[in-house]
């Protein structure tokens, strides 16, 4: 591991997650909004990258690949080319105007218009995992509010509004799967926000985090919120009426909009019913900021000597830390994974203290030692509880099979 | 599969693999030099991209995620704001410029700065999987010469010269292992070319095509050439000194460089030796365009019914045709699944010859047909080969296993 832990954290990093996610090298900022995911953070990333993948499919939905640089000629179409403000504008050398996508409704409308063209090609679903770019003013919240940054984005179409809602409400479970595998399911709330200028609600998202830039209103009856930002019109819960409603500062982790037919209209995107007759589609889009969400899990999964992974995000499943050359340490490095566990093995030439403070900050889920006192056993630690043991090397295997993979 | 195959290609797409790509529905052109990876596109390039990894981590190179953006400031350390002209330049809302990355040399040397102090860290590898983008004057050659596009880069970072040319002998090797193992290690070959302003010979890995922008001067006696564009000093081949050297055109489908000190004097990036003393650190980089290896494999695996994918890259393993509704082709979908083997599966209400051409155009490695004439067996047939044959489950199964897991 050529990135190690660091001491310094520049000074503009505000936020606990960005503290400890470049103290842990997991990741480096470049300048502000921008960052490099070094190995650790990559690790981490493409859990997460996984885990919306394997949801996403199970949604029947299709993975494309969509290019940054999109023509003018798109944004003019849709009217964003002016009213987006966020939007990074790029000349090539011939003179021809790009916009750098921070989103990609101006790019998918019209591919899907070369496909789509009978309501037997409907419902579809087609996903994205990849850059976008915004030219934020402030981006002062590290990998929560970035200039360049990872998104997932779902783009759904549709026959109808039944068609648009049915589908609206299994990506709803969908993003409860992703958040739950992700380890902050506890914590994220299902909420009702304004829906901009195109429907007049849409649902986010919301995890509890005395980080976040939001305020919501929790119903702790029926377990979803209200953005503080249309609480003037709403009074109580939405869903089941409950008056008393509990106010708590959240991060946005994920959104999901009707987008009915705003972007499907201005590229004329339709299909032929069974009449024979054209129809407008209707469209949906479901997003997820990758690295906002990894961000999200750090604020809320740390102590303070550093980040608690959860085990489905954890860079590496053991953490190995030799103290004392001990010989059999490197065998168990091997045997460990020959029995399928990742493992990082500290057999640097550090004092046992420094391996520990490392391990503390890097926050994998499980800690193993291997020292004179433990003789050929291993003490094991889980990150987010203080006792240790020690046992021997065939309880330990049962332990962590367990753990990690419930058998 | 909601991206069907097109009857009608750009006008302004000249290469074959282009024009292939394009029709079997594989990638979907939004502007010059700019793709979408449609759905069975994406397959093929993270095949591509997973062999890729796999050597690099054989050669312990650790992978990092960098960004596009970058500041302006480091490209004038490296006097490349000025020089590089297809360089993307671009100016965010509060008029801070960055170009967007074309090549991460200004991005990784900073980064290691911040990590790699002693010679005890040294030899190091490091890479990234990643968008890259140029602001080519023409861009008539697909995926071949994209001005948005997906590099391997590797880099290297070396106590001294001896360091380096071991480290870069054996990334020879890995390559030669990639392009192995993407099915063009017989026509690909290691190239000595011009070096370019830091070192006087690099090399390039050349693959015979008609298609290729370049020439090289092959030896047949031991599989080496050199670049055209150097062949004026060098008459005969430059590793065993055999005059008689062949011309043909070819694909540079890799490149692989001494950066020796040029980039990491700019930045200052030492080390300590092993008596405390200052020493610049040596570097090499590698890199490898995915989309142009994508693209040169389909160059060189057709024919005029379509692609020929190799095994290892072929979108799905099986291509599933069902001609007459018979009642067990879904069971056998499900049964070829449940071995292992991943499956397209051909159901639409098409005519059988429809559905042919679409196989043959999609060019996935194994065809298996079930119809009223295969009766309960299926036929299968290579795309590579032009014999079909009717076999029965259990002896396809082994076949097939044989086939793609070598048991």
């Amino acid at each position: 591991m050529f990135a190690k832990t660091q001491k310094v954290v520049p000074k503009d990093e505000l936020s606990i997650s960005s503290q400890y996610l470049i103290k842990a090298s997991l990741v480096n900022k470049l300048t502000a909004g921008v960052y490099t995911y070094l190995p650790l953070g990559l690790m981490t990333l493409k859990k997460i990258e996984n885990i919306i993948r394997q949801e996403m499919l199970k949604l029947d939905a299709q993975e494309i690949l969509m290019p940054s640089l999109t023509p003018k000629e798109l944004w003019e179409t849709t009217g964003r080319w002016q009213t987006f403000s966020e939007l990074y504008k790029i000349k090539d050398q011939s003179k021809k105007e790009y916009a750098l996508a921070a989103t990609h409704e101006e790019v998918i409308v019209p591919l899907i218009k070369n496909f789509i063209k009978s309501y037997k090609d409907l419902p579809l679903g087609v996903f994205q995992i990849q850059n976008k770019f915004r030219s934020e003013l402030r981006a002062k919240s590290g990998l929560i509010r970035g200039r360049e940054f990872i998104m997932k984005d779902l783009y759904s179409f549709h026959l109808d509004e039944n068609d648009l809602n049915d589908y609206y409400n299994k990506v709803i479970q969908s993003y409860h799967n992703i958040f739950k595998r992700c380890g902050i399911g506890d914590l994220t709330f299902l909420t009702l926000s304004s829906g901009g200028t195109f429907s007049k609600y849409s649902h986010e998202f919301q995890t509890i985090s005395s980080a976040g830039e939001d305020t919501i209103y929790l119903c702790n009856n029926c377990k979803q919120a209200i953005n503080k930002e249309i609480s003037t019109e709403q009074k109580k819960c939405s869903n089941c009426g409950n008056p008393k409603l509990e106010q708590k500062k959240s991060i946005e982790v994920g959104n999901i909009f009707k987008l009915m037919d705003k972007y499907s209209r201005p590229f004329n995107l339709n299909y032929q019913d069974k009449t024979g007759e054209n129809k407008i589609i209707l469209m949906g889009c479901y997003g997820i900021g990758l690295g906002r969400l990894l961000a999200s899990v750090v604020e809320i999964n740390h102590d303070p000597e550093g980040i608690i992974w959860p085990k489905n995000l954890t860079p590496f499943q053991l953490h190995l830390l030799d103290f004392d050359n001990q010989s059999f340490s490197k065998n168990y490095y091997q045997q460990l994974q020959t029995e399928g566990f990742t493992v990082l093995y500290d057999e640097r030439e550090l004092s046992a203290g420094q391996k520990l403070k490392d391990a503390d900050l890097l926050g994998i889920s499980v800690r193993l030692i291997s020292s004179a006192k433990t003789k050929e056993k291993l003490e094991i630690k889980y990150r987010s509880e203080s006792k240790t043991k020690i046992i021997d090397f065939k309880t330990l295997i049962n332990e962590l099979k367990h753990y990690y993979f419930n058998v």
